[in-house]
């Protein structure tokens, strides 16, 4: 039995539990976890606004750690190694998406890390606000060397679900970038647009970020709060990340691309009216994109290496965590929360 | 002063009309047109649904005929050739969709080939719905011999409307497309994607059209109304083609894409609420698409010559056209009216 925090129930505060793992099979590694970041969709599930959640529940999918101890099969991780975990620990590996390394899109579904049913078993999966995980070696990903640990761990979750769509999207130097919300998304999506040599502006409800869009290298920052911005910024953008999960106009926001512009929701906001003018006018896209595959989650992971990018964070004990649900339903973080598990272990 | 059939007003029946033709300029090209199909565009701009229609109106974009003069300076067609004009007749030649041979989304607006003004004069555009028409040479596009020219008329809208995001969007042999409504568009999406290799599979309200739509060339066929076909149909396409006009359920179409298809809407119905989640789980898409360029409507009939595609049509005399009107508002006609302009020279 290890140390976690769970939830007991829909809405429960956040509580210590003692969570058993499997011991390690063949091609398993185990995990000391060291840090987890906190995302929103851990309060999601925990309340369980979207249905359907298992409890207890251990949530927690922004995990890195170092490797305790590995399967006889085991080849690419080694005791010692730093490794991270991100949003899902299996999936078939053998559908078209699984095979083309889009497991997010396995069309028996991915095997979320918490949350879940493990494949087989039907075990319920539990996640990174607990001190060890054990995980098949294909979804474990290598933290690369000069990437601070406790600040990579937001890149298994926010980073690479914004490095998907900037690369799948074809973003290039010179491309213009507009990303809509600057939280631990938004900020991950500039830092990784900006060095793959896009010009970025952040669009945002508050106005008080400007300073902040600026410091990430931003070129330019409108607040979308007037409507403005939609003005003055009318069909200059190649691609908009749109992070913002509240329902929001995305008429509007498809006047700001250009031709052949694409609009991409990475959060699940309420529907909202779409009308077919924008995109007709103008071969506009409406796209979604969730989080990524292992293989451009480690591309990503060695992106940020490269470029000297991670997480902006801020390191709490895991007794902070309800308080830390709170901060981030009101937007209070810059940018990301990150547990440091070494207080779950006390 | 030339016959023509125009509106008077909004709502108006089509009347005859004596319409003034500017004299050939030395980039121009004279027309004495032959043929000229009823789009449903025409209803909308006679009957000004979109607002802003300039009375009285000549419909009529997909206009074929033989040239009868020609400017000094005109190198690209020369007297006796048959020659088409679509939707457009002139754009700004100088932005970067013009320059990239997507004049249809000219940063300037294209100059509609009726129901716009001139560059430059701001005289009204009138269209083909009368028996000559000068536009210069650039928007003049050669009928390539083998197309029979009453049936190559529809191609000029129709046509080039479906073949322009089959291409854009990447149908290639063995793709799975769907064509949702089988009217003027849907029937040219059938023909042009099932000559291109793709397995096509017709949507439609109206189980009436099965046959027609397996004649066409779909190797299968659903109706829409009783909501089976989006369980039965669930993930299969790499593309729909949505002809449909009227408002309808784009959360339901999004369920029938594979991971990463994309739903291209071709016509403008009333906005309708869309929701992240099919979007986001699989990175599916919501596009658009206007007509297309100068140089695709080009290759687009040069591909019907090669593969013996044309419209199917029912060729009616111009005093015909009110009716033809009604009809195509009841979806009684299979597919595409043509009038012949020999009726309106007599």
């Amino acid at each position: 039995m290890i140390p976690a925090y769970a939830a007991q129930a829909a809405g429960a505060p956040l509580a210590p539990f003692m969570l058993e793992r499997r011991r390690p099979g063949p091609r398993d590694v185990q995990i000391e976890i060291l840090y987890c970041g906190v995302c929103h969709t851990d309060i999601h599930q925990a309340r369980d606004e979207w249905g359907g959640s298992i409890f207890p529940m251990v949530p927690g999918h922004e995990i890195v750690g170092r490797v305790s101890a590995v399967g006889t099969q085991v080849d690419r991780h080694k005791v010692g190694d730093a490794v991270g975990v991100g949003c899902f620990v299996d999936s078939c590996r053998a559908c078209a998406p699984c095979r083309s390394g889009m497991e997010q899109y396995c069309d028996e579904g991915m095997t979320p890390t918490y949350n879940g049913r493990e494949r087989g078993t039907g075990m319920p999966t539990q996640g990174g606000y607990s001190t060890r995980i054990v995980v098949d070696q294909d979804y474990v990903l290598p933290i690369p060397a000069g990437i601070p640990l406790d600040r990579a761990a937001p890149l298994l979750c926010a980073g690479v679900t914004t490095w998907s769509p900037l690369r799948h999207f074809g973003v290039v130097a010179g491309h213009r970038v507009a990303v809509m919300g600057l939280g631990g998304l938004g900020h991950m999506a500039v830092k990784l647009a900006v060095a793959m040599g896009a010009e970025v502006t952040v669009l945002s409800s508050n106005a008080s970020k400007r300073e902040d869009a600026l410091a990430l290298g931003a070129q330019d920052f409108a607040t979308t709060g007037d409507g403005r911005a939609f003005k003055s910024h009318a069909r200059q953008f190649d691609l908009i990340i749109d992070t913002v999960s509240a329902p929001h106009d995305y008429n509007a926001c498809l006047g700001l691309l250009r031709v052949d512009g694409t609009l991409v929701l990475l959060g699940i906001p309420e529907p909202s009216p779409v009308s077919a003018f924008p995109l007709v006018s103008k071969r506009r896209r409406i796209a979604g994109s969730m989080i990524g595959g292992i293989a451009e989650t480690r591309h990503m992971l060695d992106f940020c290496a490269v470029h000297g990018i991670a997480a902006d964070i801020e390191l709490i004990s895991v007794d902070r965590i309800n308080d830390a649900y709170e901060r981030m339903l009101r937007g209070d973080v810059r940018y990301r929360f990150v547990i440091d598990i070494a207080s779950l272990a006390r």
